[in-house]
């Protein structure tokens, strides 16, 4: 295999696909990436059993061949070139050479049928839909994926695409978010769970206009642009979420977002380390908010206006969770719908972007009343 | 006690006195800080028994007094609000009150007279420099402090004022800096070794223009603007490094600096992870660099121009060890001054600026003979 390739082009390639490279492998196979000559170009394949990414390059292919090379020490050299054209030369025992007008450098590579196949999708559904929508849709529901490998289908994004609209839910317990895109649609209604990490990567290296998302029983393929990324899906049953989220929270509040979060994250200093806990009191269009540390004997209280007619209420959060939901809301105000201490609470922006829906909702925690 | 104070104004000053805080701290009252009105000016003071920090910021005391406050959560608190003014109230159980117009919150704080004295310099002989002498000093020196608690002594960067230059000294074994001003002299000969934690402390948290620098037998202090730094010395006598210095290296090398940092940067990625180990070949105005792992079968090889004409040489670094030095070279050129591969090698600027020196040492590495 020979081939001339610019460094800068092979920098972004080998970047795009060290994210699958496993940083400890258990098989030493899975810290090469592949290098395959394909139609005049070059492939970059990295997996680590789970995910996979491929990356096509330009390059000036001389004589085809593949070879799997040491992922990380090549990349070092690499980003210490400046842009500059490379000649790669591979001989039949796996040797790497390649010179550039700096110099003359030397590894040894794999054998590329060592290399573990990559499945291909051509079974699956495929959908067109732009990778800007599939991106945000990850963004606004990753926070709440859970981390409990005790609960496998929580640990990643549950994609829900029927004929009018598609549905992307994340929960761990405490928190739970349906984010709804009515323009992602699905003549056959498709679902499946995507892991946390491939999430990342999606969010990550995919940089193209397109996005072709193709599902199969055991996988989905995103293709954006030169970059592909294959991930096996989480096989379990998604919870039933919808029962969870209350439909008759009638005590609705009206808020500035940035303010309230400024207050929770300020006022949560002063709650105790371990629970996090802080208390929400609910009054005619004034909000404040305590926390209490006895082992300390700290404590904090603010106070900010709001608009909120529905009766004098008291509820508990953790701060954490409360915060994270918060930063999550687009646009300025948040719009709160609560119905009593013991049940969940549904935060939302105060006004939804054109063909989208957006729900979250925290469970509250019990006050202990040493008030 | 009773003060007003912005808090941004506070935010600062607390900032500046936190790097004193230790962050696991074995007596409680080390992760307070130390607030005191003084001639109508609020100072705040943390130390970890070794390392101590004052700081003064302008406050509108309304009544005199004294208390420890809980580091981490006031500034916690503080880095949460917006410019605002501040009001704090302590009572006779160190009860920290402090309100804003957000809100009120509380603390519980410790008697001031069980926060750890600080050394009063008032023994010591004083300096008058500027602040920005001293941190170029530290900065050029400290990269090679040893961290091998084994050879105490080294681990701080030492101070040799005399009549006519200053010289700084810092060596880890593999490589010694020498940095010598002429601006800062004294009358009175002073030598200290400064523990490396304050010089850090001292290159973060001064930012005024004249710095005085104050030794004792057993502290220094370094004061500038307002705030003020106090260390204790590392009391060893410092390795006579002077001997160590080759005065007889003839084979000068005159190399563009950056060119070789980025060349021994890519060919240090081929050589063996545990030993580091590049070879340097010097030629006939040309430098080539190579690496070999034995163990990986990868290899590289640099050619860069340089002025050079004192015969073929071939000499082996630890490529960290010679990118730190490299590093630290000001200006464009670097001036490299060998005699033999067993011998250390000379690294200086090819120009030093005015009213200053700096001589840096590598030791060499033992090269095995497998080429």
């Amino acid at each position: 295999m020979k081939f001339n390739v610019s460094s800068s082009d092979l920098n972004q390639g080998l970047s795009a696909v060290i994210g699958a490279v496993p940083t400890k492998a258990t098989l030493p196979i899975l810290e090469t990436i592949l290098f395959e000559s394909e139609e005049g170009r070059l492939k970059l394949s990295a997996t680590d059993l789970e995910i996979s990414i491929i990356e096509y390059i330009d390059a000036e292919i001389e004589e085809e061949g593949a070879v799997a090379v040491p992922a990380r020490r090549l990349l070092e050299t690499l980003r210490q070139l400046p842009d500059i054209n490379v000649f790669f030369e591979v001989d039949e025992t796996q040797n790497v050479r390649f010179r550039t007008d700096k110099g003359n450098y030397k590894l040894v590579g794999e054998e590329s049928d060592e290399f573990p196949e990559i499945p291909d999708m051509k079974e699956g559904v495929t959908l067109s839909t732009d990778t800007k929508l599939v991106q945000k849709a990850i963004g606004k529901t990753m926070f709440a994926v859970s981390t409990d490998d005790l609960r496998p289908a929580m640990m990643g994004v549950y994609f829900d695409i029927g004929g009018e609209e598609s549905k992307f839910v994340a929960t761990d317990g405490h928190r739970l978010v349906k984010f709804v895109n009515k323009n992602l649609t699905s003549e056959q209604p498709l679902n499946f769970i995507v892991p946390d990490k491939a999430l990342n990567l999606v969010n990550k290296a995919l940089d193209g206009g397109d996005c072709d998302m193709t599902v199969s029983n055991d996988h989905a393929q995103f293709k954006s642009g030169n970059t592909i990324i294959i991930t096996r899906l989480i096989n379990e049953q998604y919870p039933n979420y919808e029962s969870v989220i209350p439909r008759d929270n009638d005590k609705e509040l009206l808020i500035d977002k940035n303010q309230m979060l400024a207050t929770v994250r300020r006022v949560s200093v002063f709650s105790s380390t371990t629970t996090r806990q802080i208390r929400l009191q609910l009054g005619s269009d004034k909000l404040t908010i305590r926390a209490e540390d006895l082992d300390m004997s700290s404590e904090a209280k603010e106070t900010i206006a709001c608009e909120y007619d529905s009766g004098e209420m008291e509820i508990g959060f953790n701060a954490k969770y409360l915060a994270d939901v918060l930063n999550n809301v687009d646009g300025e105000e948040a719009k709160f719908e609560f119905s009593s201490p013991n049940r969940a609470g549904i935060v939302k922006p105060a006004e939804a972007e054109e063909g989208e829906e957006m729900l979250m909702l925290v469970m509250p925690v019990m006050l202990n009343s040493y008030a």
